[in-house]
Parts: structure tokens; sequence; C-alpha cells
């Protein structure tokens, strides 16, 4: 049994794909939010509770939509609808943009795999590097069946996550697939103000993505995708910043 | 100026404990969530407009409360309220409840700590071992003036990011201070299942946290906290694990 789910919610169009491709390899159960949840990261709910409910729109698949985010829709399909039954696998998304460099943490996409490999389970969270609904998924589907056949064949050892994003072009334009470190850069945000009509002013988030990397280093993901490659880094939830452990030490001595 | 921020709410007493501290050291400027967003992780809000009000709660301190995430409101301020001029550093907490170990993932306390820092801050998340809402923050207050004083006359150098947590004991009874890696754990979960007036079922999320660390070793935050210590993990946002990179490459060759 594979889990999918995703963070743009259960009928968008990215996890159709998704979907479609994990049924050639087994039976898929689905648990995705019942609302849009991009940049919802590693969210849980707590203050409320959480409903699942059954729906029917993928032929023969089991699947249910969920009111919280992406995080809790792995921990329900463990714990409440397999009883902690293992899963073969869990895939998310295919998300609507990319999840590259520092996107990985405000991503609900990459959460929710994460979410299941914090479980022991094998997982992978995808990515096309266009955030149309209207995308076409269609050179994505191929890809991602290679991976997920490679990773089902070879083993995933100690690191049990794959972010995997999949630049905007036709199959014949992706050169290749690059196993590299997430790339360093940061969001330059503005807000854009506007007043209700009650007088209030309100602000929605709007910001451009800029890269830090030196455009000739090759070993990171921002590189691999601006040059149309597959980008896979090997990812975890060990925060620790470990060359800084002993440049701390002072606070010992306090 | 320093930036203080919180998970738990702006009128919750560990930020007022923060706030009492900071205030030593520099002017202060208040942006915390106008509710309680335990466990909103590195959520941002995307999908709703956001509101900042101005608060005259915390005697000649400039408040505001924000309707989003703990990483909205480090966005806002320093994205509208200060116009990208810089902070001396950002300080976030104190949560109420540990936020050792894998806890720094779901933590809204931590990702607005590590969302300043991904802007160049100098950052610490301050955490009391404690989810009462009355918990006593009089020894904690002692702890986090002499960390903040010894991080402001030494460099924070490459990592700009701290998890602190303080075991909940009186002063007397805390050990001293290790600097530390994040320990290994998981939480087991279970749902609490309910129907409401409706008929239709709910689930509200619980869990219990298992440590998978050896008792004996003393490198990580869970056995320092287990042992009366302050914790104190350099963390960042890197997510890569390197050490699988190269275990990986059969994927180019797919």
């Amino acid at each position: 049994m594979i889990l999918v789910t995703n963070d743009d919610g259960i009928v968008s169009n990215g996890i159709k794909a998704l979907i479609e491709v994990a049924l050639k390899f087994d039976d898929v159960l689905v648990v995705a939010p019942d609302s849009p949840q991009s940049g919802q990261g590693h969210a849980i709910t707590i203050e409320q509770p959480l409903r699942l409910r059954k729906v029917d729109i993928f032929e023969g698949v089991e699947a249910y939509e969920c009111s919280g985010t992406p995080v809790d829709c792995v921990k329900l399909a463990k714990n409440v609808l397999r009883k902690n039954q293992p899963f073969t696998m869990c895939l998310s998304g295919i998300n609507h943009g990319s999840n590259s460099a520092l996107n990985i943490i405000y991503s609900g996409t990459m959460s929710a795999a994460m979410e299941a490999s914090l479980e022991g389970i094998n997982s992978i969270g995808f990515s096309l590097c266009n955030y149309d609904q209207d995308a076409d998924f269609s050179a994505s589907k191929v890809i991602i069946e290679k991976i997920i056949r490679a990773a089902l064949e070879n083993k995933f050892g100690d690191c049990k996550l794959l972010n995997v994003n999949i630049p905007s072009v036709p199959l014949n334009q992706i050169k290749g697939i690059k196993v590299c470190r997430q790339g360093q850069g940061q969001w330059v945000e503005e807000f854009v103000e506007a007043v209700d009509p009650r007088g209030e002013k309100y602000y929605w988030l709007t910001g451009k993505f800029t890269n830090f990397e030196d455009p000739i280093d090759e070993s990171n993901d921002i590189h691999a995708l601006a040059h149309n490659y597959v980008s896979i880094v090997p990812s975890h939830h060990d925060l620790t910043h470990y060359a800084s452990i002993e440049s701390f030490k002072y606070l010992e001595k306090i």
C-alpha cells in the first residue's frame, strides 16, 4: 500500500497525476487536505478537532479528504486508517511549484513526506517548477515512474526522505537527474498593503527568491533546475548545526 | 532593537517574562500572534490577508498582535514595521513546553526564530519544559539573561540560531548548561475519536514522545534536560542529508 498526499488539496491536478503513477506499483491510499495548504510547513492541528471524509473521485482508489494540514493527513493515515500497518512508501505531490532550496521548510508537500519518513516510511516529495493549476504533468509522470521504480529496487538506507524537483520543460529538454544538496538562498519579501471596506489595513505576503549560490557551483538543486536537470536532495529532520557545537561551548561556562 | 515573538500568543505569561529580560539589553519590538499558534511549524499565511494591530499591554514597549503564524510575525516585523532596518537580535518564547529533540520541527516558537536567522538576525528560541500556562518563569529569566549577555558579547559566527530548553525545576537544582545536538526520538500518536451532535466523527491529536537515544549518550538535548541541564542546540535550516548524497547517485543513471 502506497500513501499519497499533497498540500495543494485533494482536487488538484498534481495529486491526480501522482496517483496514476503510484497505481503502477501498488494499491494506493489517498489522504489529502480538503483545501489548499501551501506554505503550511510542518504545521499540525492542535486547537481544532480533525475531520476525515471518504471521497470517491479516483476510480478504484480508497481516498479521504482531511480538514487539517498535510502533516495531519499523514498522521491520520498511519494511526487511524491503517492502524500502524506498514506502507510500501509515501509519495507527496506533485506540487504545483518548486520546493527546491529553502522552500522545503515552508512546504506542506515536503513536510508531509518528512512526517512519513519520521515514521520509518520511505518517502518522496515531488514538485513541478510551475505554479499554474493547469500545468502539464506528462513529463513529470515519466520521470516519477522511473524514480519510484529505482527507489523500490534499491535501498533508501539511513535516509528515508527525497526532495525531487522537476523543471517545467518538455521531456526531451530534460537533461538528466542530479542528486545534490539544498541550495542556499533567501526570499526577499514585500507585503502588498490594502484597506478593507471598514477602513482597516491588511497585508498580503509576496516575495522573490534570491539565489545565494555561486553560479558555477553545480552541487546544489538551484543550479540543477536552472540547467534543466531534475534535482534530488536526500533530506532529513536533524536541524543541528554540528560545525557550531564546539564554537558555542563558551555558553557552558557562563 | 530586539524583536520578541512567540507561538503561545501575545497574552501568554512566557512572552511577558521574555520581554522583561530583553528590556535589560535594548529597546524591544513585540510582534506576536493574537491567538495560540503552537504546532504551527514553519507555516506562512498565503490564502488569507494578514492583520497587525498595535496593542498597549507591555509598559513602554511597542507591541503588535498579528492574525497570522509566528513566521508571519517575523516577516511583518522586518518588512513592514522596521522596513528592513536591522535588529540586534530576535528572541522567541518563552515557550510553554519543551522544544527539544524532534519538537523543533513542529514548533512555531523555533520556526519564528529560524525565520529571523534566515534574515541574518542572531536568534534564540527559549522554552521551559512545563506546559502549564501558569508555570514559574523565575529561574528561566535568570538563565536567559545570562545567555543573552554572553551571546551579545561573543559572536554567533556562521550559525545564527540557538534552540534553548530549560528544565522545569527551581534555579538551585539546575546543574548547568550543555551545548549539544538535537536528540533523536519520535512521537507515538493516538487520536482520540469522538462524535459531534450531528453524528459525524472527529479526531483530536494526542501522543507520547519516545526517546530513541542510548541513555548513556550525553551528547544530545534529551539527555541534558533529563539530568537538569539547560540544553542549547545550534540549529539551521539546511535539511540536506549530506552522508546520503553519494549513496543515491544511482538515481542519476536511470
